[in-house]
């Protein structure tokens, strides 16, 4: 089988890195320079340079290829996975782009294509899982805690980021929605901080984000679902601080004849605080709890929860977020290359991993990436 | 007596009302707006627009005064100095410049001229009272703690400076000097944070900042002498992960073809944020705290501390910061003026304060203001 995988970012390298085990694969990018630094490290991708902005030249691009992925910054991720199905390929997305994707699903089964999208960690495993769980428990509540942190604490933020802080920041101040007793609620971003203890990242602190995505909409009939990102102690104080401060207002500031906006010199300050060193050890934490009654003739009351704690691996030198997102990513890619998910149309997660033979796949195939699920059940 | 204060400020305006009551007082400043607006509410102030900054102009600009007050914003504080002491003026100086005023002591004495400097509250009252206690004891021990604070605490900074953010956060950044047994010891700027409780602001934190100024040189018999700066709780904490952060870096950052500083540009989003409102409630609190063996046959041990918790005049519509600062000022004025203080050379508060009958009079004019320092004596 021949893969595209669109961006050759830190993601989007390590997806390729893994594939081009099994298949042939090429990456696409417009810088030359990424994709020469990954193909030394990586001999067996093939790599082209191209501009992926230019949706028309997608058809001859893609041609060659069987399946593709698309690894985009999430600004053009929607464009992108449209021009993809476009071109009439069976595509895996990791990009998250703020567009609803479902809006492709009409041109996607027009057009004979599966694309399953939001295919991270999360979103994307906390998708799969609750597929699975939903197929056969009434799930009355579910929450999502999740973050990526660097493992050396720096003062202030404590903090890094593998995009670019303005991303981060936008996550910071869009209001956050999450459901409670079938009513969706809208909260400011940041609010209901909680100290959490895990077990090997100590103690974090949770507050909403807007992270539900897909799940609004069709997990409808959960009454209760919630997710919430991670951070060190003392971070949201800070972005809170910053945010009530004006440092990250849209309202511009002409600063001797330049228009700037608190958020843009703000992002330009922060960037170089927040850059991910290469090779600096990071870990991702996930923690998902389900509740509800079984579908069967018992009707049991069950809890599910599970914990991820997986850290950058300096033997491939792949970070974690790059192998937690990415390798979720090329499970479904093998989903569909095996025709273990044959249907057509975009597809979320959620609607992937109701089928046990895909999920159980999916936990394997990451279970054997060393990325490991651990399950506690009462 | 006819009196020019060059500056109508917030501090030099308040100061030109209160000598007006009882001398000729005229108002030297090169906005036009804030003068009329001055002569608007006191209209026995004579005033005048004329550019400060050309020092040439002195001896014509002050012909007709028998005494200066410079009220000048700190940068230009020693050229505007110079110059009146140039133009062989008497002169009172409550600028505050970077540079080392005793520097004029020569040209002063040359010009028969008597120059009081430094002459608000901290510096200026403290270096009263330490140059007082000076004269009959022997001080083993100095500590001044002051601060300005707006009554309304609004987060994230619960802040609110009558002058520019950039000269708020050059103290926050310049390292700190202090002695200690009889050395001077520098530190980084907000070290040595102590929660502290005041009967009527509460509790406040204390921090390093290098306010000791000419105490240094002239006390340097006093083995320990330290000043601090006083704000609500957490706010120190907020500046110092705002320097960490960045935020206040002098280090150009190129930002669309502008070179800015993150400390310009930070300073521009927080003079909205610090900007005390005309009437808004503030108040000035400071605790001066000396302990030593008295000169006399004695020999006994004293400890004498002074508190001050001065706010905002909603009659007069006068700012603590101003009545503290600038009727000290006119305190000195007066000292000229009676011919209680009549050497001649540049002169701090402390070789002032030493002649009992300049501090009396000096605390006495304060009072009569109601501006009460309350003396506990153990």
């Amino acid at each position: 089988m021949t893969v595209a995988v669109l961006g050759a970012g830190m993601v989007g390298g390590a997806m390729a890195a893994d594939l081009s085990k099994k298949f042939s694969v090429t990456s696409i990018d417009r810088s030359s320079i990424v994709l020469e630094s990954l193909q030394k490290k990586h001999p067996q991708i093939n790599t082209k340079q191209h501009d992926l902005n230019d949706a028309g030249s997608y058809r001859d691009l893609l041609k060659e290829f069987d399946m593709v992925i698309t690894a985009v910054p999430g600004f053009m991720g929607y464009r992108t996975l449209e021009a993809v199905i476009g071109a009439g390929k069976n595509v895996v997305d990791i990009s998250f782009s703020p567009e609803d994707t479902m809006q492709l699903d009409e041109l996607a089964k027009s057009k004979n294509v599966t694309a399953v999208v939001d295919c991270g960690v999360a979103p994307g495993m906390s998708n799969f899982i609750i597929g699975y769980y939903n197929a056969f428990m009434q799930i009355e509540r579910f929450e999502c805690l999740v973050g990526g942190l660097p493992k050396l604490r720096l003062k202030p933020f404590e903090y890094k980021a593998p995009f670019s802080p303005i991303d981060v920041i936008e996550e910071y101040t869009r209001p956050a929605r999450f459901v409670e007793n079938s009513k969706i609620i809208t909260r400011e971003a940041l609010s209901d901080i909680e100290a959490i203890d895990f077990e090997k990242a100590g103690t974090l602190e949770s507050f909403n984000t807007d992270g539900l995505r897909s799940l609004i909409y069709t997990m409808k009939h959960i009454p209760n679902m919630k997710e919430k990102t991670l951070r060190y102690p003392g971070h949201v104080s800070l972005i809170q601080s910053l945010i009530k401060g004006g440092f990250f207002s849209t309202e511009k500031i002409n600063y001797q004849g330049t228009d700037i906006t608190p958020l843009q010199f703000s992002s330009a300050i922060l960037i170089d605080q927040w850059k991910l060193g290469a090779g600096e050890p990071e870990f991702t934490i996930m923690r998902i709890s389900l509740s509800g009654v079984l579908k069967d003739d018992t009707g049991v009351r069950k809890q599910f929860v599970y914990n991820l704690y997986d850290e950058y691996d300096p033997i491939s030198k792949t970070s974690s977020m790059a192998r937690t997102t990415g390798y979720t990513c090329n499970a479904a890619v093998e989903l569909i290359a095996n025709k273990l998910f044959e249907k057509k149309g975009v597809f979320p997660p959620e609607l992937v991993g109701g089928d046990k033979a895909c999920f159980d796949f999916v936990m394997k195939y990451l279970a054997e990436r060393n990325v490991v699920y651990t399950l506690t059940e009462s």
